[in-house]
């Protein structure tokens, strides 16, 4: 084994080489070198290793290893490889997976079975956690009811110190194996307070939990969606939360490791949504990705074609002054830029819960006087240009006029699109970018070739 | 103090009535009344109450409490309010904070002083805290050395668990608030492992650290960037990590909670650069704003005009053929919006270290195909609709050849510009959106004008 764990790089040209080895190894069915080197790496690194791998070379991997990928590595390997994993093990392999992990992570496996699979699986376990995973797939997807696991350290206020902690020597195998705070429990078993675990261990034996412990600022039940837990994390710098059942009774705990993906979830969904991308992986197959972008894009024809019917209620005008059709893109592309920039902010900072009340007054007002502001200067800048290059005072002065009334009207968009999307209940990131370029597309090609109709003919 | 302390609501509409009463007791100057609620609040809704204020408002507040904003209300709030913040006080009051702040909490107040008033309140300081505070600020913003705090528990390999707990509680005033774990060090103080305080809790008193410690998997020294440091808590799921010096010894700590605001800033960062906002908060004045966006836009308008100059190219065909104006945009935004969506996913992969080695060629080949994949059925759509509504099967001819070639190109536009980035060393995030839309834009009107000049003149 040391040998094997010598040779493992962290980084660079040495870990393209171990994909090599390792691709190689599969390839040979060198079932003894795979499966150590892959015990070797701590799972993390390990799982990247897989993920590195072709799809179908992975499932030749998961092949010659059998029913011996370790459990570890399984959950630390993404959605998709995770599924085609769990899909490849055997029944006995899955049942001793979900007995080594934590009822959380337990859950995200039963969560990839097909649901004969997973009622025959579950008969496999012992009544006791059969009945903890059962409980658990009751929540929705996406709480905290989901999210939590079902092992954590609870006392009573009256314990001291010393007896919390022969307590938790006395019943080791119990515990989760990692947690950062002990939970004060009333007879109702509500949870009424915390302790650090560095509180703990920093205060003398004989001192009382009730006499140490903190208020507790989070207040998670199993119903709270994934987002809003996200969000008591990052405000109160948590590492761990409990959460309650509807009784208000201490069932289970968050730890900050799983928030911390949730977040990363979250961002890449609204980076995603902002630029019309339904969702996105690595290991994505052609066929995923046009399934994730397509839809988007007919959306995307359909208002393209609204826009060039504006156009085309200006034919004449057009073809009459063959610079419109020259300079008109300039106000669109400008234009539609502005909105997106109003739009991210505005996306961001809903995101970031920074858009309530007077706050959303305040962006409402800053947005608008920014396109105001932003008009003035880039009607002058694109007013000037065309100048230059048509000598053409009276065709200056109409893409100024419409420069000017698109950036006023980009500014507005950018802004409201998302607040209204949200007032409706809708994601504010998903569709409002179609939405604004939409707006300011139409905008920008009427108020120009509007305006020119008027003024040039 | 319990009258406070009952009426202080989560959320909802109680919220916007404590804003009021808040902005009313500001405004009468009730310094009593907004210190005895400030200080009821947990530090973070006592910072959110402050931040909804108008900035003036904001600052009629700190003016109102004199030295008397408490120091973990100042840490938590955000950038702009704790710049103006640490500003109004006086400096005693900003001593005061320094004394009672982490050391990584006082390197951020430090960092919003000028350089006088820096110099000044570090002579106010203990000498011990002073050097400490300097240490700190010789590292580079933005790296492990600035983030770390210099509290931590660090123990010998020989040390049993019952010795560490004690030596704890003997010198608990030198801990840190929170910590998760001990780091074991070898006699040059270099640390050969860890211990999870969760592990400690449950194993007897006369069990050696190096019996349990495990190893360490992260690697951090004080010059690593913050962004290295946040991908190695995800990928590890670390609560806390120990940070060494050039010489490997063990010299701080840094903790998950700082971890999380580096995520969340590091993906706003890559959110508004996608829009080509350079930066953004909710305070920001309209100067600001336009400061953070009209540069991108005088980008925009470059390229906006060279993408003019590709259609002035063709201005007799124009002259002759009205309908390609009309429909010259349609091929523009759809090919606009399909490198928009490439570049999003690339530059999401790329954040999250997923574009390395066979992930990019294999990133490569799916974007192209997916592009070739994505024209066929827009040429098609695209040609369709032309035909219904033009009735000229020359000119869907046209518009599909150059929807199918601005796909293709798109499809490589999106993959390649932000890989091109990142190998310069660039962020490829910053400025790809406007190399892509300049390169599908310029490539769209190229080839529908250049195509009908050939086919249908």
């Amino acid at each position: 084994m040391s040998d094997v764990t010598d040779q493992l790089p962290k980084n660079g040209p040495e870990k393209d080489q171990l994909l090599q080895n390792m691709q190689q190894a599969v390839l040979n069915g060198d079932q003894v070198w795979v499966k150590a080197t892959l015990e070797a790496m701590h799972p993390a690194d390990a799982s990247d290793l897989l993920e590195q791998m072709p799809r179908d070379e992975f499932e030749a991997a998961l092949a010659l290893l059998g029913g011996e990928l370790p459990s570890d590595v399984l959950i630390e390997l993404r959605d998709e490889y995770r599924e085609d994993a769990v899909e490849a093990l055997p029944d006995a392999a899955v049942v001793d997976a979900l007995d080594e992990l934590d009822s959380d992570d337990a859950t995200t496996v039963l969560e990839d079975l097909d649901e004969n699979r997973r009622e025959r699986i579950l008969d496999e376990l012992e009544p006791v956690d059969r009945a903890v995973l059962e409980a658990r797939l009751v929540h929705d997807e996406d709480t905290a009811g989901r999210l939590m696991q079902h092992e954590f350290l609870a006392a009573p206020e009256f314990w001291t110190v010393g007896h919390t902690i022969d307590h938790a020597r006395d019943n080791a195998a119990e515990l989760p194996d990692d947690f950062y705070e002990v939970y004060v429990v009333d007879p109702k078993i509500h949870p009424v307070g915390y302790v650090l675990l560095s509180q703990l261990l920093r205060t003398p034996r004989n001192v009382k939990l009730s006499d140490i412990m903190s208020d507790l600022h989070s207040d998670i039940s199993v119903a709270t969606d994934q987002e809003e837990v996200a969000y008591q994390f990052q405000k109160y710098s948590l590492a761990s939360a409990p959460v309650k059942d509807e009784e208000g009774r201490l069932v289970g705990m968050i730890t900050v490791d799983d928030m911390v993906d949730v977040i990363q979830e979250e961002n890449t969904e609204d980076l995603l949504a902002l630029s019309n991308v339904s969702s996105a992986d690595g290991s994505d197959t052609v066929f995923e990705t046009v399934r994730a972008r397509a839809p988007w894009l007919a959306v995307n024809l359909v208002t393209a074609f609204i826009a060039s019917g504006i156009i085309a209620l200006f034919e004449d005008t057009l073809d009459q002054i063959v610079q419109l059709a020259i300079l008109m893109p300039v106000v669109a592309a400008l234009a539609g830029n502005a909105g997106s920039q109003g739009l991210a902010v505005a996306v961001r900072a809903i995101a970031e819960r920074e858009m309530e009340g007077a706050a959303q007054r305040r962006a409402i007002v800053r947005e608008t006087t920014t396109g105001v502001v932003q008009g003035v200067l880039f009607a002058i800048g694109v007013g000037l240009v065309s100048l230059l290059w048509f000598r053409d005072t009276q065709l200056a002065i109409v893409i100024s006029l419409a420069m000017f009334a698109s950036f006023v009207w980009a500014g507005f968009s950018g802004i409201l699109v998302p607040l209204a999307l949200r007032k409706a209940g809708a994601d504010p990131a998903v569709a409002s970018s179609v939405f604004v370029l939409t707006l300011t597309d139409t905008m920008a090609f009427f108020s120009f070739l509007g305006l020119a109709t008027l003024i040039l003919l």
